[in-house]
């Protein structure tokens, strides 16, 4: 049974990890009968957004904490991750997600990322472990790993950003996955795009597939 | 294409909808090609739990408010619900749901149900449209419809119970769905049983399929 290790940053697409991303990553990890470990920063969000109003709220959350409602209460601390106990690393996106594990919403190409996502991400590409990202995710990815070829869908800003991280940049339609084979990085735009829940389902199903026939 | 209504309070099992049961009927409905449409009661949860520790938090969240990050922001005041609008209701379950849309994890049989939601399940009943419930749901529309037949999976005090309120039971195993064609009633255990999240993905399916075999 292959083992994929799953971070996540809050619960909801505008402060935290995107939810139909996240579960349905789960369902198709499951789905290929392999396992599941769920970590996130233990570290506050950047902000707490009313997800009715999309108006900032005067709250503080945990993105660990709150991660943990995706995750039933089974999940860890990204500090405990170890790239030697998995076959492959995922991230979903969300817009929180370029705010939490890095700062592309705020400072754009400068942006600062997490160091301890920083180093999950390096330590797993160094063991030529695969790697895939949902959505916004592809952009930590390029952010961290600079000469890499990823997708983020068709968003003519956020391609030109990618590329002067170092990345190159492929366009791709709604479900489809780019792999980089000689970089062990597969991306798939998901919300990047116009997308139906289905087409959520059918992009996480295409990634760990993909992922899978690469290990 | 038919029109699903879906009931929503919060966002994480303990206290709210539970996640996994709410985004896969989802996507369970969008790959029938239906529409859904998501309400919440617009009013306080009864707690909020760390999903973490399982502990209490000295906070205030709004079932709306929060039940709009499964929802992506589109999401709507139960108030405005009308049975008329829709095919079918659909109820996902959760800790959460028997702390807010009934009390019945605080009081037991003698649960008290908020209005808005007693109106809701009462008059899609009247209208003789079907009626879905996945986990602990089922006990709702026991309390709220007594002579009703559902399932709850084979937890022995909640078949009890749900026999106290007036209704039959039936034991299923996990995926399994209970028709009660008379009443329009079709139910499901869900995370009542043990279950991987690919369980819950085909329980979700197999109860939007058997209420569209009966609309």
């Amino acid at each position: 049974m292959k083992k994929f290790a799953v971070i996540l940053n809050g619960c909801g697409q505008l402060d935290g990890s995107e939810i139909h991303e996240a579960v349905l990553t789960l369902l198709a990890i499951d789905k290929k009968d392999c396992l599941y470990t769920i970590f996130a920063p233990n570290v506050p969000q950047y902000q707490v957004i009313n997800h009715l109003t999309r108006e900032p709220m005067d709250e503080t959350r945990n993105m660990l904490v709150e991660a943990a409602r995706i995750a039933r209460g089974d999940i860890h601390d990204i500090e405990e991750y170890n790239p030697a106990d998995f076959d492959a690393l995922v991230l979903p996106g969300g817009n929180g997600t370029a705010k939490n594990l890095f700062t592309y919403a705020i400072d754009g190409v400068n942006a600062k990322v997490l160091d301890s996502v920083r180093k999950a991400i390096v330590e797993t590409h160094n063991l030529h472990k695969p790697i895939g990202a949902l959505c916004i995710a592809p952009v930590l990815l390029a952010k961290v790993l600079g000469n890499i070829t990823v997708t983020v869908g068709m968003h003519v800003g956020t391609i030109k950003d990618v590329e002067k991280m170092g990345a190159a940049h492929v366009n791709t339609q709604q479900t489809e996955v780019i792999a980089d084979k000689q970089n062990m990085i597969f991306t798939t735009p998901c919300y990047m795009l116009p997308a139906t829940i289905s087409d959520i389902a059918e992009s996480a199903d295409n990634l760990i597939e993909t992922i899978l026939d690469n290990i």
